[in-house]
């Protein structure tokens, strides 16, 4: 006789927490490249956007990688449980989810504390001098923000990830 | 029969990573706060610390959660082997190095990205207009490094205490 089938509710609580993941990480993004701004130096305007901050673009790039993993987990398990059915009864692949939710989840912390950490450094030093800076800074904060949810849930799924893996490899 | 105690090499690894992360940790707090440089601004002069940057003092507020956890283990780990003689076979607490070494490991990770983010974006605006602030910048470079080289440490840390986690808890 074939054991039998694992319980789905793991793969379903990580389902839910991949979904949650994805949506922070694409309003972050929505935020974060739609942040444009106008400063007012003296006479002079001056347009500003999300590239000219080094940090902002990291900030993108850990996004992107972020969502780019989420997507395939999520297809991976809606994969495995279609599957399910048709008598596999294999648990995905422990070790490259504990990798995986490993390395994202940290790709995704130092995004958030890239974004917060020049945020909250350049924010006094700009907004005391040059209008419409202030809105700018803003605007990162409220991705950072969203990064950092996306990070909490990554986080959760790292630690389930860790009790899945198999004693010994 | 007694079971027999398991092995030293894993113990062995994470002490000498221990060592390793705390000797990293100390120089960048180290070079953290003996960073002060003297910023010429027309005629006036004036003192920078690292106490004016925030990502600064967070990055402070990081090495001191991983250098006392970072010593807390250590301890541990010699109170395990100097016991080991007196017929325990313990293995320390897998739950507690499991959750410690994930927690100051992303700590460290986003003390890391905090300090390069503003180091990155506020060199260029300053140090073009800032005679001095060149070499207070490199050295916040230098401290973030060797921050990241202690994240490095315990991010594999975190990858042995998560193998060595019991299967279900």
């Amino acid at each position: 006789m074939a054991p039998p089938p694992p319980s789905m509710a793991p793969r379903m609580t990580a389902l839910i927490l991949r979904v949650l993941t994805f949506a922070f990480l694409l309003a972050s993004l929505a935020i974060l490249t739609t942040n444009t701004s106008t400063l007012e130096i003296g006479d002079d305007l001056l347009k500003i956007r999300f590239k000219d901050i080094y940090s902002y673009r990291y900030m993108l790039a850990t996004i992107v990688f972020g969502i780019a993993y989420t997507v395939l987990q999520v297809a991976f398990t809606l994969h495995h449980i279609v599957k399910r059915n048709a008598q596999t009864s294999s648990d995905g692949n422990p070790v490259f989810d504990f990798y995986g939710d490993k390395v994202i989840s940290y790709i995704l912390a130092t995004g958030a504390a890239a974004g917060f950490g020049a945020t909250k450094d350049m924010k006094p030093l700009l907004s005391l001098t040059v209008l419409g800076a202030d809105k700018f800074f803003n605007k990162g904060y409220a991705s950072a923000s969203l990064l950092l949810l996306g990070f909490v849930c990554t986080a959760i799924l790292s630690v389930l990830s860790s009790y899945a893996l198999p004693k010994k490899v």
